[in-house]
Protein backbone atom coordinates (compact mmCIF):
# COMPACT_ATOMS: atom_id res chain seq x y z
CA UNK A 1 0.00 0.00 0.00
CA UNK A 2 1.19 3.59 -0.50
CA UNK A 3 1.06 6.16 1.73
CA UNK A 4 -0.60 8.85 -0.49
CA UNK A 5 -3.66 6.15 0.31
CA UNK A 6 -4.62 7.32 3.89
CA UNK A 7 -4.47 10.85 2.73
CA UNK A 8 -8.13 10.74 1.11
CA UNK A 9 -9.52 9.48 4.01
CA UNK A 10 -8.07 11.48 6.24
CA UNK A 11 -9.38 14.29 4.00
CA UNK A 12 -12.86 12.43 4.07
CA UNK A 13 -13.00 11.69 8.03
CA UNK A 14 -12.33 15.57 8.49
CA UNK A 15 -15.22 16.20 5.92
CA UNK A 16 -17.86 14.60 7.56
CA UNK A 17 -17.29 15.14 11.05
CA UNK A 18 -17.54 19.40 9.67
CA UNK A 19 -20.41 18.51 7.80
CA UNK A 20 -22.63 16.42 10.03
CA UNK A 21 -21.52 17.44 13.44
CA UNK A 22 -19.83 20.83 13.34
CA UNK A 23 -17.42 19.01 14.89
CA UNK A 24 -13.35 20.16 14.13
CA UNK A 25 -10.73 17.02 14.26
CA UNK A 26 -7.54 17.65 14.36
CA UNK A 27 -5.32 14.94 12.65
CA UNK A 28 -1.92 14.23 14.48
CA UNK A 29 1.18 12.46 12.78
CA UNK A 30 0.18 9.67 10.41
CA UNK A 31 2.22 6.49 11.66
CA UNK A 32 2.83 2.51 10.61
CA UNK A 33 0.58 0.80 12.85
CA UNK A 34 3.11 -1.94 14.47
CA UNK A 35 0.99 -3.41 17.11
CA UNK A 36 -2.93 -3.53 17.84
CA UNK A 37 -2.74 -0.94 20.69
CA UNK A 38 -5.27 1.81 18.68
CA UNK A 39 -7.74 1.14 21.21
CA UNK A 40 -11.35 2.89 22.09
CA UNK A 41 -14.91 1.75 22.26
CA UNK A 42 -16.74 2.28 19.21
CA UNK A 43 -15.56 0.97 15.93
CA UNK A 44 -16.56 1.33 12.26
CA UNK A 45 -14.88 -1.12 10.04
CA UNK A 46 -15.42 -1.77 6.63
CA UNK A 47 -13.83 -4.20 3.66
CA UNK A 48 -12.60 -3.02 0.46
CA UNK A 49 -12.15 -4.91 -2.81
CA UNK A 50 -10.50 -3.44 -6.46
CA UNK A 51 -9.05 -5.12 -8.96
CA UNK A 52 -5.17 -3.75 -8.41
CA UNK A 53 -5.51 -4.25 -4.26
CA UNK A 54 -7.78 -4.92 -1.77
CA UNK A 55 -7.52 -4.00 2.22
CA UNK A 56 -9.89 -2.86 5.21
CA UNK A 57 -10.16 0.20 6.94
CA UNK A 58 -11.70 1.23 10.69
CA UNK A 59 -12.92 4.14 12.53
CA UNK A 60 -12.81 3.77 15.92
CA UNK A 61 -14.08 6.92 18.56
CA UNK A 62 -13.75 7.24 22.27
CA UNK A 63 -17.33 6.70 23.78
CA UNK A 64 -17.17 10.68 24.76
CA UNK A 65 -16.67 11.81 21.23
CA UNK A 66 -19.39 9.31 19.67
CA UNK A 67 -21.78 10.41 22.09
CA UNK A 68 -21.06 14.07 21.64
CA UNK A 69 -21.53 13.70 17.50
CA UNK A 70 -24.60 11.75 18.28
CA UNK A 71 -25.64 14.96 20.26
CA UNK A 72 -24.78 17.43 17.74
CA UNK A 73 -26.32 15.36 14.82
CA UNK A 74 -29.43 14.40 16.55
CA UNK A 75 -29.76 17.12 19.45
CA UNK A 76 -29.74 14.55 22.16
CA UNK A 77 -27.71 11.34 22.85
CA UNK A 78 -27.70 8.28 25.16
CA UNK A 79 -26.20 7.80 27.73
CA UNK A 80 -24.18 4.80 26.39
CA UNK A 81 -23.02 2.82 23.37
CA UNK A 82 -26.38 1.75 22.22
CA UNK A 83 -28.07 0.37 18.53
CA UNK A 84 -28.47 4.10 17.55
CA UNK A 85 -24.77 5.13 18.52
CA UNK A 86 -23.45 1.88 16.37
CA UNK A 87 -26.33 2.41 13.55
CA UNK A 88 -24.57 6.24 13.51
CA UNK A 89 -21.03 4.85 13.50
CA UNK A 90 -22.00 2.33 10.18
CA UNK A 91 -23.61 5.19 8.67
CA UNK A 92 -19.95 7.67 9.47
CA UNK A 93 -17.80 4.95 8.19
CA UNK A 94 -20.31 4.24 4.55
CA UNK A 95 -19.54 8.60 4.25
CA UNK A 96 -15.70 8.48 4.73
CA UNK A 97 -15.20 5.28 2.62
CA UNK A 98 -17.29 6.89 0.12
CA UNK A 99 -15.95 10.10 0.15
CA UNK A 100 -12.38 8.42 0.18
CA UNK A 101 -13.51 6.11 -2.85
CA UNK A 102 -14.21 9.04 -4.95
CA UNK A 103 -11.13 10.49 -4.22
CA UNK A 104 -8.87 7.15 -5.45
CA UNK A 105 -11.21 6.90 -7.87
CA UNK A 106 -10.10 10.13 -9.55
CA UNK A 107 -6.83 9.56 -9.11
CA UNK A 108 -7.20 5.69 -11.12
CA UNK A 109 -7.75 3.52 -7.92
CA UNK A 110 -10.74 1.85 -8.35
CA UNK A 111 -12.36 -0.27 -5.37
CA UNK A 112 -16.05 -1.63 -4.18
CA UNK A 113 -17.06 -1.13 -0.52
CA UNK A 114 -18.46 -4.09 1.78
CA UNK A 115 -21.25 -3.74 4.42
CA UNK A 116 -19.66 -1.53 7.41
CA UNK A 117 -19.50 -3.57 10.50
CA UNK A 118 -19.79 -2.31 14.28
CA UNK A 119 -17.94 -3.13 17.44
CA UNK A 120 -18.49 -2.11 20.58
CA UNK A 121 -17.00 -2.90 23.65
CA UNK A 122 -14.83 -0.55 26.47
CA UNK A 123 -11.79 -0.62 25.43
CA UNK A 124 -11.44 -3.34 22.17
CA UNK A 125 -8.23 -3.20 20.04
CA UNK A 126 -8.06 -4.04 16.26
CA UNK A 127 -5.71 -5.68 14.21
CA UNK A 128 -6.16 -5.89 10.77
CA UNK A 129 -4.58 -9.02 9.11
CA UNK A 130 -3.04 -7.90 5.55
CA UNK A 131 0.27 -8.81 4.41
CA UNK A 132 0.90 -4.83 3.36
CA UNK A 133 1.87 -1.64 5.45
CA UNK A 134 -1.14 -0.51 8.18
CA UNK A 135 -1.53 3.18 8.55
CA UNK A 136 -2.89 4.93 11.86
CA UNK A 137 -4.09 8.63 12.04
CA UNK A 138 -5.15 9.77 15.38
CA UNK A 139 -7.21 12.71 15.48
CA UNK A 140 -7.97 14.71 19.07
CA UNK A 141 -10.57 17.35 19.71
CA UNK A 142 -12.14 18.93 22.82
CA UNK A 143 -14.91 15.98 23.40
CA UNK A 144 -12.62 13.26 22.93
CA UNK A 145 -10.56 11.24 20.09
CA UNK A 146 -10.75 8.53 16.86
CA UNK A 147 -8.18 6.86 15.17
CA UNK A 148 -8.47 6.06 11.37
CA UNK A 149 -6.38 2.84 10.31
CA UNK A 150 -6.42 1.78 6.67
CA UNK A 151 -4.18 -1.30 5.37
CA UNK A 152 -4.16 -1.83 1.71
CA UNK A 153 -2.29 -5.25 0.63
CA UNK B 1 -30.28 -12.62 1.25
CA UNK B 2 -30.87 -16.59 1.07
CA UNK B 3 -31.10 -18.30 3.83
CA UNK B 4 -29.16 -20.52 2.09
CA UNK B 5 -26.53 -18.28 1.94
CA UNK B 6 -25.20 -19.58 5.62
CA UNK B 7 -24.84 -22.89 5.10
CA UNK B 8 -21.47 -23.15 3.16
CA UNK B 9 -19.93 -21.02 6.23
CA UNK B 10 -21.53 -23.53 9.06
CA UNK B 11 -20.09 -26.63 6.62
CA UNK B 12 -16.61 -24.43 5.86
CA UNK B 13 -16.20 -23.34 9.99
CA UNK B 14 -16.92 -27.68 10.89
CA UNK B 15 -14.19 -28.47 8.52
CA UNK B 16 -11.70 -25.96 9.38
CA UNK B 17 -11.71 -26.82 13.32
CA UNK B 18 -12.19 -30.04 12.75
CA UNK B 19 -8.98 -30.06 10.83
CA UNK B 20 -6.57 -27.51 12.30
CA UNK B 21 -7.66 -27.97 16.16
CA UNK B 22 -9.47 -31.70 15.64
CA UNK B 23 -12.37 -30.09 17.14
CA UNK B 24 -16.02 -31.26 16.71
CA UNK B 25 -18.02 -28.33 16.60
CA UNK B 26 -21.81 -28.91 17.69
CA UNK B 27 -24.27 -26.30 15.48
CA UNK B 28 -27.07 -24.60 17.27
CA UNK B 29 -30.11 -23.29 15.61
CA UNK B 30 -29.94 -20.73 12.92
CA UNK B 31 -31.76 -17.53 13.52
CA UNK B 32 -32.20 -13.93 12.36
CA UNK B 33 -30.32 -11.58 14.02
CA UNK B 34 -32.40 -8.96 15.51
CA UNK B 35 -30.03 -7.10 18.25
CA UNK B 36 -26.03 -7.05 18.22
CA UNK B 37 -26.29 -9.39 21.22
CA UNK B 38 -24.00 -11.64 20.18
CA UNK B 39 -20.94 -11.78 22.50
CA UNK B 40 -17.28 -12.84 22.92
CA UNK B 41 -14.02 -11.89 23.34
CA UNK B 42 -12.21 -12.17 20.11
CA UNK B 43 -13.96 -11.76 16.41
CA UNK B 44 -12.69 -12.26 12.97
CA UNK B 45 -14.38 -10.35 10.88
CA UNK B 46 -14.71 -10.00 6.43
CA UNK B 47 -16.03 -8.25 4.25
CA UNK B 48 -16.91 -9.26 0.90
CA UNK B 49 -17.97 -7.92 -2.52
CA UNK B 50 -19.44 -9.50 -5.46
CA UNK B 51 -21.80 -8.45 -8.77
CA UNK B 52 -24.80 -9.97 -7.02
CA UNK B 53 -24.12 -8.68 -3.94
CA UNK B 54 -22.16 -7.17 -0.66
CA UNK B 55 -22.16 -8.38 2.89
CA UNK B 56 -19.99 -9.08 5.69
CA UNK B 57 -19.33 -12.10 8.16
CA UNK B 58 -17.77 -13.01 11.27
CA UNK B 59 -16.64 -15.22 13.93
CA UNK B 60 -16.63 -14.82 17.39
CA UNK B 61 -15.20 -16.95 19.90
CA UNK B 62 -14.76 -17.52 23.86
CA UNK B 63 -11.69 -16.32 25.12
CA UNK B 64 -11.72 -20.13 26.51
CA UNK B 65 -12.35 -21.83 23.11
CA UNK B 66 -9.75 -19.17 21.00
CA UNK B 67 -6.72 -20.26 23.57
CA UNK B 68 -7.60 -23.85 23.32
CA UNK B 69 -7.44 -24.05 19.35
CA UNK B 70 -4.12 -22.40 19.64
CA UNK B 71 -2.70 -25.35 22.44
CA UNK B 72 -4.35 -27.90 19.50
CA UNK B 73 -2.73 -25.87 16.68
CA UNK B 74 0.65 -25.26 18.24
CA UNK B 75 0.96 -27.71 21.15
CA UNK B 76 0.98 -24.18 23.19
CA UNK B 77 -1.12 -21.34 24.00
CA UNK B 78 -0.62 -17.86 26.00
CA UNK B 79 -2.55 -17.19 29.07
CA UNK B 80 -4.42 -14.35 27.05
CA UNK B 81 -5.51 -13.06 23.61
CA UNK B 82 -2.18 -11.70 22.11
CA UNK B 83 -1.04 -11.04 18.54
CA UNK B 84 0.00 -14.63 17.94
CA UNK B 85 -3.87 -15.46 18.87
CA UNK B 86 -5.15 -13.00 16.81
CA UNK B 87 -3.40 -13.76 13.86
CA UNK B 88 -5.24 -17.04 14.17
CA UNK B 89 -8.18 -15.65 14.51
CA UNK B 90 -7.82 -13.85 11.24
CA UNK B 91 -6.26 -16.77 9.52
CA UNK B 92 -9.39 -18.96 10.51
CA UNK B 93 -11.87 -16.24 9.30
CA UNK B 94 -9.92 -16.57 5.81
CA UNK B 95 -10.36 -20.20 5.98
CA UNK B 96 -13.85 -20.23 6.59
CA UNK B 97 -14.91 -17.60 3.88
CA UNK B 98 -12.44 -19.29 1.07
CA UNK B 99 -13.99 -22.34 1.69
CA UNK B 100 -17.59 -20.93 1.27
CA UNK B 101 -16.79 -18.85 -1.86
CA UNK B 102 -15.65 -22.19 -3.02
CA UNK B 103 -18.99 -23.64 -2.44
CA UNK B 104 -21.10 -20.29 -3.12
CA UNK B 105 -18.73 -20.19 -6.46
CA UNK B 106 -19.82 -23.65 -7.39
CA UNK B 107 -23.99 -22.64 -6.91
CA UNK B 108 -23.15 -19.49 -9.35
CA UNK B 109 -22.72 -16.75 -6.41
CA UNK B 110 -19.25 -15.44 -6.88
CA UNK B 111 -17.82 -12.83 -3.96
CA UNK B 112 -14.35 -11.21 -3.19
CA UNK B 113 -13.08 -11.30 0.14
CA UNK B 114 -11.80 -8.31 1.32
CA UNK B 115 -8.95 -8.94 4.15
CA UNK B 116 -9.72 -9.99 8.03
CA UNK B 117 -9.79 -7.86 10.71
CA UNK B 118 -9.71 -8.94 14.04
CA UNK B 119 -11.50 -7.20 17.23
CA UNK B 120 -10.62 -8.76 21.06
CA UNK B 121 -11.74 -7.03 24.30
CA UNK B 122 -14.09 -8.83 27.03
CA UNK B 123 -17.73 -9.09 25.76
CA UNK B 124 -17.58 -6.82 23.12
CA UNK B 125 -20.45 -6.96 20.62
CA UNK B 126 -20.92 -6.57 17.06
CA UNK B 127 -23.52 -4.96 14.46
CA UNK B 128 -23.27 -5.69 11.28
CA UNK B 129 -24.91 -2.98 9.20
CA UNK B 130 -26.37 -4.00 6.29
CA UNK B 131 -29.94 -3.73 4.69
CA UNK B 132 -30.36 -7.09 4.41
CA UNK B 133 -31.16 -10.15 6.79
CA UNK B 134 -28.49 -11.42 8.98
CA UNK B 135 -28.27 -14.73 10.44
CA UNK B 136 -26.26 -15.54 13.28
CA UNK B 137 -25.21 -19.45 14.25
CA UNK B 138 -24.23 -20.59 17.27
CA UNK B 139 -21.95 -23.64 17.87
CA UNK B 140 -20.83 -25.00 21.44
CA UNK B 141 -17.91 -27.67 22.42
CA UNK B 142 -16.54 -28.69 25.52
CA UNK B 143 -14.19 -26.03 25.35
CA UNK B 144 -16.27 -23.14 24.40
CA UNK B 145 -18.73 -21.36 22.20
CA UNK B 146 -18.63 -19.76 19.06
CA UNK B 147 -21.01 -17.87 16.98
CA UNK B 148 -20.98 -17.23 12.91
CA UNK B 149 -22.56 -14.20 11.90
CA UNK B 150 -22.86 -13.44 8.02
CA UNK B 151 -25.26 -10.82 6.16
CA UNK B 152 -25.47 -9.96 2.69
CA UNK B 153 -27.69 -7.21 1.00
Amino acid sequence: MRVEFINPFITSLINVMKTMAQLDLQPGKPKKKLDSLARGDVSGLIGMVGPQTKGSMSITFDQGLALEVMRRMLGEAPDELNEEVTDMVGEITNMVTGGAKRILGEEGYEFDMATPIVVSGPNHSISHKTEGMKLMMPFTCDQGRAVIEICFE
